[in-house]
């Protein structure tokens, strides 16, 4: 071993003893006669330190030639420091340098190793090995780790079965594009790498295996956004012989575990919430609920006072902005631009200041008098100093324009603390959408989830209406996991997929081993999958996954590290059978 | 919850407590007023009972109705069994049944749900689901788990951190053919899927982590046989800052970990193995050292008699099979036609007992008087009672083709116990091998692993006697782990490189990352990578890999289960700009 200690072991109960450091040179002062040596590793930061005259004149000559990122190994004494930096956990004692042996050096890297480092996000994608030795980047991947042992404690200790599913395994149409991997023993043939274990996970209930999870990745061919990566992480999970009520039960008490074991935090009993009550007090279906700021439907009490768009609307919501009151025209005018803009895509806003001295003002008041104002207040709860904000169109339009505007101004008032924490299960989700554009019903969750059981009806009346036992984990406005209980049953099954517009033989054809199995003894089953990338930048307080991930890709789906994907041999291509086709751009 | 309890978890203490249990029919026995069913779930076997006049009417008619495997959730009263079953661990109660619902139906399974199943490989792949509720399999993948929790827990007790590299890499020419993965994104360009994260985890190092594993899938496509999957997974590690001698203790403490904890079992310091010793001793770099049986070089003491074949080999190299002097020539035959066939390639097999009555009796007994047996028979330690099997030919060959010999004499004494544990660390491995065909110098391990520091100059004059920092960890004659001491020298793996005929640009194109990482810091490093599939195998006293994975696929790499590989629809192509070749079989 090329060390005794690691740098952040040392403290002032080992005084006196001498040690062997390796590590990287952080920094180094040569103040004339004396020298200190700042040697990090992942563990922490020790000082070393060297004095001309005291120290023998050959290693005290090596020492100055360290520069920034050398990789040295230090023997000496632990000594008691002069000056104590309490900022450190070593920072009692310092190393007396007696042997310096250097094992490797180093160019001077293209960006400071700090915690503020002054490379941009493309230097650091491709030096990532550079980027991924500041603390950062080391904290999360740390944190990571340790979310991983603890999840895998947890589930363990209920007797869930860790059980590795195949990465190469069918394409199916439904859901995202796939990524495909040509076959060289089966020429003109293609595995897909999978977007979840799901249809595995249910086969192991078949199976009998009771209680299943995997720390899984997960593939899928989509275009790139910040929060995506073409490879992900989940935490899946499946159980048998379970109800809904058990399922949330299990996994609130991952969650709860988690956040004791990892972040010293106890989270009481999470709340739950329906689909629908999250869609008409929040406008979203992972409300972010560390803050109220809920939505009033004004639609009767602004209706018919001749203001025509309010009048022609669906529905007009508001919110409270409280203590905004004092808000310019400038920055009102700033939010109705920001609401405009076609991301949100509002026709307006209509604010209105609730002012101190008990008198409103909004930009409508030839349509709305001091009184109609009054009773609009009492209802949306606004006092005196707030502001109420108005959107008015298609009701569901409008719950999504209005919950965007909910959340900036949430941030503006300091209402989304990162370091605070609030789960929420959101349940009853309805069981499939309509897309208008394909002209067909789309399974909301998948096509595996099972309609409540008195919904099953609705399948054949109106199956916008049914609700499916699905239910989504949100945490701090993020979704961070989602399951249901499963189908079962070969004939819901076979229902399900008709309904979703495949054929029986296109049912059979992607999902037979599934509907078969569902022949032989399938028992009752459900389950739920955590975007494990998110839940770690959820955990470190953050919004981008990509600090939480050791190697990601960029926009482009690119490691630029490695310079992958790249071109491969025609000889490769000829033994899978495959050719490239030619791109017109 | 569709339970109270498993159908492993009753006991006597439990007499009298009415229960829910869920789970499969195993069998039922209707002995007129009397019916049994035994109720199966992972956790065990529950006997379920009713009683003609006692039992309720439509209970018992509904119980009547229940085949093999059909679901059912029971409810009853815990009562004491009259024939106790001290086979069972719930052997000492049954459960009298009140209310029975039949959860799901199934049809009659194609082969039987036992220990020992009367059906064949192929329907028993095809059939996955029915397969994994066998005892056997399940108990294989409940080890497995078990395995992998231990792994995880002794390694994050020294501060290993797990951590995920990337599926989607690049494609490189050096080892087995690659996955490879087209990119829609980057039309004409391709990931390829990772043989092992060998670049990632030095990569790792050099970014200051330290202390990493992983327990990670890995693809190679190759061509397959019993104990090869395209896809298997590893226990992949490396430590920075560390010698060869780090490397083998921490890891042998995993092994020593996962035998106390899993199965109980203590294991000694593993011995240690140079590479040419076990050559010699055994010819085989992988010895199963439970039994001894080892080489006796006869070269000397049996040529210049005379018996040209001899006369003219490089080798003469013989082992002592005890008590099998008795052979009979039928029996001697048998061996001789064995180590005849192509895949073993004697060219003839000397055969001499050792009779009881102190004479020795060979079919070379022209050239070789009793004087000279007697003194071949001290050589190699065979007693009165042995027989002495001998093979003669090129060193390299010979060794191989006694290994096998050796090998099948020892299954066939008993003296390879499945049950008996006998790891080993065969060290100090050839640097590089020379490949006739290529007419080139491949790396034995791979290209990062680092020649023992007095053997560097052997690259230029000698390659094939340079020794590596190179170790495999063996296990009862099979290789678990393998690993090596690292460059991280810059210009010694540019010299590498070249050893293996990669032109400077080859090298810069395919591992410029790594090559360029070196410049920055790199410290010294190593790791090794444990087979899981295999370590699972062996501790459950298994060949065949097969058994311990939940869905792998048959010898054509396909999953008979899912039927993949498959084809993929034209739009899919052509969103990866890429096309089939036409196949001339």
């Amino acid at each position: 071993m090329h060390r005794s200690h690691t740098c952040g072991e040392l403290r002032a109960s080992h005084i006196g003893q001498t040690v062997t450091l390796s590590g990287w040179v952080q920094r180094s002062r040569d103040k004339g006669g004396l020298l200190w040596i700042d040697l990090r590793d992942r563990y922490g930061i020790t000082q070393l330190f060297l004095e001309e005259g005291k120290s023998d004149a050959k290693v005290m000559e090596q020492a100055r030639t360290l520069g920034r990122e050398f990789v040295i190994k230090a023997t000496g004494k632990v000594v008691e420091r002069f000056s104590k930096n309490d900022q450190m956990a070593t920072g009692d004692i310092e190393i007396f340098v007696e042997q310096l042996e250097l094992l490797n050096a180093s160019k001077t890297p293209p960006f400071t190793i700090e915690d503020e480092s002054d490379g941009g996000d493309d230097l650091r994608m491709q030096w990532r090995y550079l980027d991924l030795r500041r603390n950062p980047l080391k904290n999360n991947l740390v944190l990571r780790h340790k979310i991983g042992i603890e999840a895998r404690k947890y589930l363990d200790s209920l007797s869930f079965l860790e059980i590795e599913t195949p990465y190469l395994i069918k394409s199916t149409p439904e859901g995202a594009r796939d990524f495909v991997v040509p076959s060289r023993m089966n020429p003109g043939q293609f595995y897909a790498l999978p977007q979840s274990p799901q249809t595995f996970k249910q086969i192991l209930m078949v199976g009998g295996y009771d209680r299943y999870y995997q720390i899984v990745r997960c593939f899928r061919d989509e275009d790139l956004r910040a929060d995506r990566q073409p490879e992900f992480t989940q935490i899946d999970c499946e159980m048998a012989f379970v109800e809904q009520e058990d399922i949330l039960n299990t996994f609130e008490g991952l969650v709860k575990h988690l956040f004791k074991t990892v972040k010293g935090i106890d989270i009481p009993s999470v709340p739950r919430m329906t689909y629908d009550e999250a869609m008409r007090r929040f406008g979203s279906d992972k409300p972010d609920i560390r803050f109220g700021m809920e939505f009033q439907d004004l639609t009767t009490a602004m209706q018919g006072q001749g203001f025509a768009i309010f009048d022609q609307a669906e529905a007009v919501l508001g919110i409270v902005a409280a203590g905004c009151a004092h808000y310019t025209r400038k920055q009102v005018d700033e939010l109705t631009e920001w609401v405009k803009r076609p991301q949100i895509g509002a026709k307006g806003l209509v604010c209105c200041m609730c002012n101190e001295d008990g008198t409103f003002k909004s930009s409508v008041d030839k349509f709305y008098s001091q009184d109609v104002w009054q009773k609009i207040a009492a209802q949306a709860g606004a006092k005196a100093g707030d502001l109420i904000l108005i959107l008015s169109g298609a009701t569901d339009a409008t719950r999504k324009q209005l919950s965007e505007l909910r959340l900036l101004m949430g941030g503006r008032l300091g209402l989304r603390n990162p370091e605070e924490f609030k789960p929420l299960w959101v349940v009853d989700f309805p069981l499939v959408e309509w897309n208008e554009e394909a002209g067909r019903w789309f399974a909301m969750h998948h096509p595996f989830t099972a309609p409540k059981p008195d919904h099953f009806d609705l399948l054949e009346t109106s199956p916008g209406d049914a609700r499916a036992n699905a239910y989504d984990f949100v945490l701090n406005g993020v979704e961070i996991g989602g399951g249901s209980i499963r189908i079962h049953d070969r004939k819901i099954q076979s229902r399900m997929f008709d309904l979703l517009g495949f054929s029986p033989e296109e049912a059979q054809h992607q999902f037979g081993f599934l509907l078969n199995a569902f022949e032989y003894g399938a028992p009752p089953h459900g389950g739920i999958a955590f975007g494990f990338d998110r839940l770690c930048a959820l955990f470190g307080g953050a919004d981008n996954i990509r600090d939480f991930i050791a190697f990601p890709k960029n926009n482009s789906g690119r490691d630029v590290m490695i310079d992958a994907p790249s071109t491969i041999d025609q000889k490769q291509m000829d033994e899978l059978y495959i050719a490239t086709q030619p791109i017109n751009e």
